[in-house]
This record gives structure tokens, C-alpha cells and sequence, in this order.
């Protein structure tokens, strides 16, 4: 018998992901904006429904990939989409949430006989394209050995980080690490065009070294031509950072500067800013210098 | 005829570039503590001298790798080794220093007929002792070619970035993208250890994705397990850190977290810390909750 | 006929704000805790009840001075104190909440044709005692009018600043000055004395220019002798910072140094400091150097 | 015999210092650009000299009022006119300088056997003009009884706050305060209009209790209205600024929000208001949101 995967949202990530898993799998779809499942039913092969629950209905597996907290809440519950599964169904939560989230997610899905897994993903929409995510998964051990070979089909990387809820923590973890160094990377950079250097060539100095960091090999020679369309939204990093300081209240963490780099995320979103990369943090440095 | 390199300095880094430099060219050490330059010259080929006027009188090269402004001026000018010279030397100074030093020093090198490179370097002790340390170069094109074999004796790259200064300045975009960098990676370590996670495990799922760097690589181990004695010191970094911020009062650069990161080292400084790593900006985050 | 107002939560601030009511109204006090209401009844004129819902019956007025949000949604909605009032009760609202809890229960209130006005106060321990607190109102105009005299009975200045919510963004306004302020005044203090200066002259001197403040003048010498068991707790200063950084989300502010020092906050509760007054925000500064 | 009192610079400061000086004394003034000494001996009685020699060389008291430490050099040393003083003469210098510069004068003071008081002071340009002055001296107590009745004509408080650099350290104290109450401020008084409140009503309100300060009382309307364009200029407060941050580094002082609040500074001054009041602090937060 094949197994079926349902897979709600298809956004920039949750439409290549889905259609990884057509290769696969049995899979349904469905988007709150239905002509999206309909273009997605055209590319892949796999059957689109207007009604999440109808989506869920027989399936095995329940991937979802939408935006916020609030939005997990209402598809699950004031959609009753989490009561209409079948006992045993597995939802594996792509959405990067909360951790209280994932927590009452996991309540609730208990009260079904149902799984549920916090699967947040780092790796962006080339990630999800190439099949190729890394994905950081909390909630109980079983289910997500279970789940392993569906979130295989979009990850290059899968890991089990511990109870429900260390999915997102591990990802709160990724967000803090960046604020911070795209900050640095930024002062950088803008440093370097204000020294009238060559910004290019010193990030090929430099970027063997200890200074060196993904972000610097990827975005450094973007940012200095001020180029941010493309990549990770500052709406959604703030959106992360967000949970992240609200969970470092609770665990009793100090992040002195993710807070302060959110704010100036809030100054770039005030500048119009909210689609452009993280990387465009370095715009609220150079905008005066022009 | 042989080329005579003289090497003022044999500290951590000195002392194991002249070893290279030993194996090309003709040598003459000094150090201001004999006791090192004796010890370098039974280890390596090559001179110990006790007084630097001496050691650099026949040189064609001399390689400079001391502390800080002030003992460049102290040597250079108030002990008269600049003077001293033969027409034509090139001086190469790998101390990390402010760019108005290297300017400074630039012009008396002009006044007695000599030419003067800034080349400050990255790569740490094991650069040093292995040899392949990045080398970033200010200073007049002549004399940087005709030293690039020099600097090659221990460099895995060395670049020419720019007239007097470019070199200290290449490195001040070192240093000001560490800082920012490693408060990121320490208040995420902390949050990883708060939130009861496996840090270890975290490390390597994120490592290889967006909030990867070199820092998580080679330090966010050892920083969960608070190893610090090791690498490069805080003391160190707070005077490369107070050239970076001077520098960006001339040249306009707007340095918020650089600024605030350089008061954290002050606070781990207080601590007792100023020789530990510079990943140990991560112990003032985590002292109150022991 | 008498004016019945009843008192909902005795606490530092509440206890002697009821107080004061009993000079001029009819009061009926419930608090959680029964024994701080039968103390208070032995102490001032007034009923003690043992239940909310029965304080509040017959009562004109309704004052609740409490924790937080949650608790007066647990008090308003789960415990149903709301819905047993009779019409044309007026609510007046003197915990800090957030703006959004204001309007959510300002909602409720139209439900049961009752008024709810946010009232937060400033003036601490002492304003209250002393009934010269500074009371900061939104919510109808009308209301207002009719709850001016209850509110004059422990106040020295109330103030209606707009619709509801508009009382908790002015309380929020005064936390957002107070954050930045003592942190400029602990870094000062704590220069002073490492600049082994007499910091008690220093204050005298600098006290009636461009740097005094009311936390300057009432809190530079306790700070100067590390004396802090006093004053607004910074538990309940996180709590405001909270509501306000979250609501400058909302209304597009940008609060960088605010964040910061809520994170600074979060350094002295993780030192024990929890119950200390907000000047206390020096501690973090001078631990090292003992 | 009548005292002689030299004044050398008479800028914003000096001109009317000088002016109170006129009524007790017998003033000789000097200014570099030359019209300015003039227009001053048009205006109040005293003698303008061309050359600062001249003006000091029968003088019982100098007064200096220029603007930084390179500039107190170049009069002193560069043009030596400590060096022509008759001996006994003292130095009171009311030049905002580092407490480095304090103590090298005093040192080149004692070679001439002169005295030399670093006497900053503040109350602006008003407190100038009005002799309402507060002037924190360092230096040795036999030279300030004797240059007390100097101050005294130009200043409401004289505090002697101990030796060579004391002045100066207790009016870095007192920058440090501003850095930090200003940005709170700032970003309270942005809340307040991003809120929709009445901002000035608000200001009114909160102005008696502990978020009270003098900037909130007499900067808090004009920043609501974005007027900056009067006061103590932002030129003059990084500088200032950087003497305490500079000092901070010798003392081992924790200066995180005045170090970022130096750097946002550097924003305003990038946008072109280094002229501007300190308060325009506000700018950088407000400029987004039109
Ligand atoms: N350590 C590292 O990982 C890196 C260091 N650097 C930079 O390289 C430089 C040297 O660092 P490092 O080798 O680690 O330092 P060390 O402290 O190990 O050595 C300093 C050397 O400078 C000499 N020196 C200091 N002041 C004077 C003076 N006034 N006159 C004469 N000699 C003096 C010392 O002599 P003595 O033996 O008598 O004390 C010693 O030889 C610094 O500028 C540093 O910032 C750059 C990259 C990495
Ligand atoms: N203290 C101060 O200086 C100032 C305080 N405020 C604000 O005033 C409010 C009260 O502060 P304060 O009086 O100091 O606080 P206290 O901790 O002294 O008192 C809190 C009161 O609230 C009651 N309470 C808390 N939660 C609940 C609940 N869920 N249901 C019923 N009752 C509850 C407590 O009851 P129990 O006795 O049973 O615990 C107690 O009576 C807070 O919002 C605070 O931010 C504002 C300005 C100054
Ligand atoms: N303005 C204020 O509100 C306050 C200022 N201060 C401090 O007082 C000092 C003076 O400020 P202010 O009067 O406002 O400044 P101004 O810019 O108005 O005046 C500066 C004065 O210094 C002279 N000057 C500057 N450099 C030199 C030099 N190298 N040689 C000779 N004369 C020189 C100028 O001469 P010229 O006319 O030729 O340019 C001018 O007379 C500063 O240190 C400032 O920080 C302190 C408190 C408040």
C-alpha cells in the first residue's frame, strides 16, 4: 500500500517541497489561495483539495509549511484540521514557530492518537528546490524515525534534537548566530567602502580566515553592490528573533545583541525593507553616506 | 649575493616567521628580551643581535612583528632603527597597528630614503608555525613586489590592498566582522545550553547552512565546554578593535555593535580574561547561572 | 446614597490606595490571598470579601490594581468578575498591562454595559501611601468624568490621554525613559568610581544641570552604596519593557537601547536581583571589580 | 593692585565668561581669528591683544576656553605661551579636554612654575551668558582658593573635586549621564507620536515623577516639534564622549549604551547634524516613519 503525505502550504518553500515528495509518495495538497494547488497539481503529479481537511483525511503523513504561530492555530484548530485525522497520522510542522507552539501542538495532538513533530528547515528556497534542507526535528523518538524517510525526500540533513519543541529551539539557535553576524559582516563592509577599499578584494583576503562565515561568502559581495532582493525576508527573521527573545525570557538566556540587531531590523522594515534579505541590514548603515 | 632579512620581535608570531624566513634567506633576530633571540638562534639559522640598529644595519629586508603603536614609534623613531637603515631597505610591519601609524611611519621611511609596507597578518599562532598565514599589504607597489617573496616564506596568501594604511585597515574589516560575529555565535551557545539542547549536536546540524563560520567551526566546541586558553588574546582584540573604532570617527563609519562588543571584552577583561580566546566573550554571558 | 467602590488586589500598591478610598467611599476589598483583606479590614473602613464577584456586586466603581495581563483576564474572564457587575459599572484598570489587554477588556466590558477605563499609575510604594500618585487614564470620556473622584483620592495629578489603551502607552512612554536614563546613570556612577572620585560630591555637583534626573537625585547615592531592597522591582520593570517593546512592534517604533537594557535587566534577575529596584541595573556594571 | 585676568578663546563660551570677568577684573582677552577680541573690547572694557604672548604675560589668571586637547597643546606648548607667564600665574581651563591632557599640563605648569586648574564647566551658552556656570575643577587646592573668586564671576557652583583631571572627570560623569537619558528619551518621546499620543501632554504628565529629567523638562517639547537647532552641538558631545570612553579604557569603566549611543550619534552627525542640539539624538529615529 503506498504511503500518503499531505502537505498544507505552498509557499516559496512548501510548493518544491511537496513536489520532491511526489516522487515518492501519494501526495495531497492544499493552499489557502486555491489557484496555487491548482498550479502545483500541474507541475507535479499528486492531487489538490480545496479544504485541509479533506487533505488529511486519509493520509498518513501531514507535512505543513505556513507562516506563524497564529496560522498553525488556526488550521489546527479552528479549522478542526488536527480532530479529522485518522489515529496515527503523523504531522511533521515545517513552520518555524514558537517552541510553546510545538508544545500545544504536541498536547493536542495527543488528545487525537495522532504525532506530531516540530520540523522547522534552514536552507532557503534554493534548499527547498534542490531537495537539499537541513532539518531540525523535536517530539518523540518513534515518530520520527517513522517520519525520517518523508522529510528525507527535501533535506539533505535530518536530525533528532530531542522533545517536542527542540525543533525550533535548534533553529532559534541558527537565527541568533546570524543577527549577530550579519551585523558584524555589515559594519564591515560599509567600514571597507568608507576606507575606500576594495570591498571585493578584501573579502577575498579574508574570507579564508576567521572572519569567514557563510554569510560572508554568499551575501558579502551583494551587500556591497546593495543588492536584497532575493533570499531570507527580514519580515520573517523578525517574526523568528521574535520567538527566539521571547524563549530566551523563559530559559533564562541573555541576548543582548539579537535584541538590539531586531530593533534595527525594525529601522530597515521602516525603510520599506521588510521583503528584502537579512542581509540588507547594512542598508541602514550606507543610507546616509550618499 | 644573499638576501638579508632582519626580524624585529620574536614573540608568538615572530618568532616562528623568522624560522621560515630562516630557511630562504640570511636572518638577523632581535628581540627586546635577549633571552628569545638566544633561544630562536640555537633553534633556527641565523643571527641573534642585542641591540636592532645592529641587526637591521645590512638588511635589504626588515620584517617587524611587535605589539602596538607605541612600541613601533618607540623602536622605530626614539630608538632610531628607522635612521640606522641602508638606502633602500623595505621595512615590512606586521604588527597590527592603527593605519595613521602606518602613515605616520610611511613618511619617515620617505625621509631616509627607505620604503616602509603596512602588512598586518591573520591566522593566528598556527599560521605563524605552519606557514600559511594571510598576509594584507599597504604600501607602494615597488617595494610590495619586491617583498612578496619575503612574506611568502610564511603566507599562504598575501595581498596588496591599497597605498599606506590599506593593510591595517583590510584587517580592522577582520576584526570588526569577528566581533559582531562571535556575540552571535556566544549568546547562541548560551541560549543552546539554556534551552537544555546538545549543543554539540546543534553545532554540527547548523553548521553547514546560513549561520555557518569559521568561529562555530574551530570555536563553538570549545566555547560550550569553556575552553579559552587558547588563540587570540582579548587584550589583543580590544587594541585592534580601539584602531577599528578611531579609524571610523575619520572615516565615517557608523560601528554600533563593534562598539558595544569592544565594551563586552572590557567587562570579560575585568573578569580576569584578557588573555583568554576571544570566543570567551561567551563567559559573561553565562557566569550567573552556575 | 453612598458611592461603593470596591478594590480588587491589596498588594504593595493597592493596600494603601483602598486605604484612601475609605475616607471618602463605601469600599468592599477582596484580595487572593484573604489574609492581606482582613488585615486591610482591620486597618481601614471597609468589608473584606472572599470572593471577587461578591465585592464587586453592588459596587459603582471597580478598581483592580493586580499583576499582569494574564491575571486580570483570569480575574475578568475566568473567574467571570466581569460579567456579574451591574450595568453601569465603571472599571478602573490600575495594573500595567499591555495596550492590547486595555482594549480586549474594554471589549468585554461593552458586552456587559459596563465601562472600563486602563489607569495605570506611577509614584511606587511611596505615591501610593502617601495618595500623590500620578495616574495616567484612557478609555470614554465620560467614564473618565465620573471616575475622576475616585481616582483624586489617591492621586496628585489624573490625566485622561485618549481612548483605551492610551493610559498603558503612557505608562509605557515612562518606562522607555526610565530604561535608558538609569542605565546612562549607573555607567556614570560606576565611573565615578573607578575614576576614584567622591560620587556623592559629584552628584551634588552635577544635579541641578543637563544630566539631573529624578532617579539622579533619589537614586545616585543608594547606587553609590550598593543599596537597592527598596523601590520599583525590575521583575515588574521586565514586565513593562515587555509590553512596550512588544506594542513598539505594533505601532512601528524603534526601541534599540531599550531592548538592550531589558536584556541588561535580564543579567541582574539571573544575579538574583529580581526584587531589587531598577537602579539596581548598576550592579552588572561594578561586579568585577571588587 | 587690581588682578589681572587674561582669557584666551572667545567663542560661544569664552565671549560672555570673559564679559563677567570685565566687571571685577582687569581683562586682557584673545582670540585666534582676531575680530571676534575686537568686537569683545567693543563691547564689555578690557584690552585685546593679536598674539595670546602678549595677553598672559602680566596676567595673575589665565582662562582658557578653546576647543580640544590638540588645541590646548598648540597654545601652550606649539606657541608657548605657558612658557611666558610670570611665575605664579594660574591656569584655569575651561576647555573640555581628556583628563590626559589635564595632567600634562600640569606637569609643563610646574616646569614654569605656574598652576594650571582643568575647570570644565556646564550650563551652556545661557549659563554663560547669565554667569550661572557649574565649573568642577581638578587640580591643587592653594591654586583653587585663589581662582575661586575668578570663577565665582561666571558660575552659580565652583566644586573642587580633587587633583590634576578631576574637572574633567566629573564632567565625563556628567556626559555619560546625558548619553544615555537622551537616547531613552529619544526613543520614548518616538513612541509617544508613533502611538498617537498627545506627546506634549505626555511630557506633562510624566515630567513630576521618576522618569523626570532636565532634558525631559527642557528638550522634551522641542524634540516632539524636531527643533534642534540651539543648544550644546553634537560635535562637541562626541568629542566629549570619546575623552570617557578613551578614559574608560585607562579606569576600567563598562560603558556599553554610551559607546553605542557615541555611534548613533555618529548617524546624526552622517546625516548632517553635527551642529545640531544633543537632543536630535531623536532624528535617527523618527527619519523612517514620514
Ligand atoms: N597572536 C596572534 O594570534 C596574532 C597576533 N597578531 C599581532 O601581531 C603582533 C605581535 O603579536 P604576538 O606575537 O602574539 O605578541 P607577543 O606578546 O607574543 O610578542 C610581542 C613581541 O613584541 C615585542 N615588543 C613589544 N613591545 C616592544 C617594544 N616597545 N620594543 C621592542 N619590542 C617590543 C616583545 O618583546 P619582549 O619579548 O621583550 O616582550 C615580543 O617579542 C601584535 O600586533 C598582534 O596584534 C596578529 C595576528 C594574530
Ligand atoms: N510596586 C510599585 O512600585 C508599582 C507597581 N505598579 C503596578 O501595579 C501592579 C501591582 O503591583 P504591586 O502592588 O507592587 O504588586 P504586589 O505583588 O505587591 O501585589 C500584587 C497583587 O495582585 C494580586 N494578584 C496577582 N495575580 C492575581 C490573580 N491572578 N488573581 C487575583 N489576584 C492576583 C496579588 O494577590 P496575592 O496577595 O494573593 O498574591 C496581590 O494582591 C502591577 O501591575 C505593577 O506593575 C505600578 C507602579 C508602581
Ligand atoms: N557650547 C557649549 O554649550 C559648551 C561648550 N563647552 C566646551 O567649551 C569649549 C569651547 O566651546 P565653545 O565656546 O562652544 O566653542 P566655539 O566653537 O564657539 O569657540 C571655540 C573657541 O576656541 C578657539 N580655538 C579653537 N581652537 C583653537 C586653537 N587651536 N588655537 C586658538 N584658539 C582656538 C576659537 O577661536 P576662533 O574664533 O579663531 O575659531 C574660538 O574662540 C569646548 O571645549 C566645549 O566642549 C562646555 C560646556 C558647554
Amino acid at each position: 500500500m503506498t504511503t500518503t503525505v499531505a502537505f498544507l502550504g505552498l509557499g516559496v518553500m512548501g510548493f518544491p517541497m511537496a513536489g520532491h515528495l511526489s516522487k515518492h509518495f501519494n501526495v495531497n495538497v492544499y493552499n489557502r489561495t486555491t489557484s496555487k494547488a491548482q498550479k502545483w497539481a500541474e507541475t507535479y503529479s499528486g492531487k489538490a483539495f480545496e479544504n485541509p481537511r479533506d487533505a488529511v483525511a486519509d493520509a498518513d503523513f501531514v507535512c505543513v509549511c505556513i507562516g506563524r504561530d497564529q496560522d498553525v492555530i488556526e488550521m489546527m484548530e479552528a479549522q478542526s484540521v488536527a480532530s479529522v485525522m485518522k489515529p496515527g497520522t503523523i504531522v511533521i510542522d515545517h513552520t518555524t514557530t514558537s517552541a510553546l507552539l510545538a508544545e500545544r501542538m504536541s498536547a493536542l495532538a495527543e488528545q487525537y492518537g495522532i504525532d506530531y513533530l516540530d520540523a522547522p528547515v534552514s536552507g532557503g528556497q534554493a534548499g527547498a528546490e534542490n531537495g537539499c534542507l537541513t532539518t531540525m526535528v523535536g517530539g518523540n523518538s518513534s515518530a520520527y524515525d517513522k517520519a525520517l524517510p518523508v522529510m528525507q525526500a527535501y533535506s539533505q540533513k535530518v536530525a533528532h534534537m530531542g522533545p517536542s519543541g527542540a525543533g525550533q529551539r535548534t533553529k532559534m539557535v541558527n537565527q541568533i548566530c546570524i543577527a549577530g553576524l550579519l551585523q558584524g559582516l555589515s559594519e564591515a563592509m560599509q567600514f571597507a567602502q568608507q576606507a575606500d577599499l576594495d570591498g571585493d578584494k578584501v573579502l577575498e583576503v579574508i574570507s579564508k580566515g576567521a572572519a569567514q562565515s557563510w554569510q560572508m561568502e554568499n551575501r558579502g559581495h551583494t551587500m556591497l553592490k546593495g543588492e536584497y532582493d532575493f533570499g531570507f525576508a527580514i519580515d520573517w527573521m523578525r517574526k523568528d528573533l521574535g520567538y527566539a527573545i521571547d524563549e530566551g525570557k523563559r530559559n533564562h538566556s541573555l541576548l543582548p545583541v539579537t535584541a538590539l540587531v531586531d530593533q534595527f531590523y525594525a529601522e530597515v522594515q521602516a525603510m520599506g525593507g521588510g521583503r528584502w534579505d537579512t542581509s540588507a541590514l547594512m542598508t541602514r548603515l550606507v543610507k546616509h553616506n550618499t
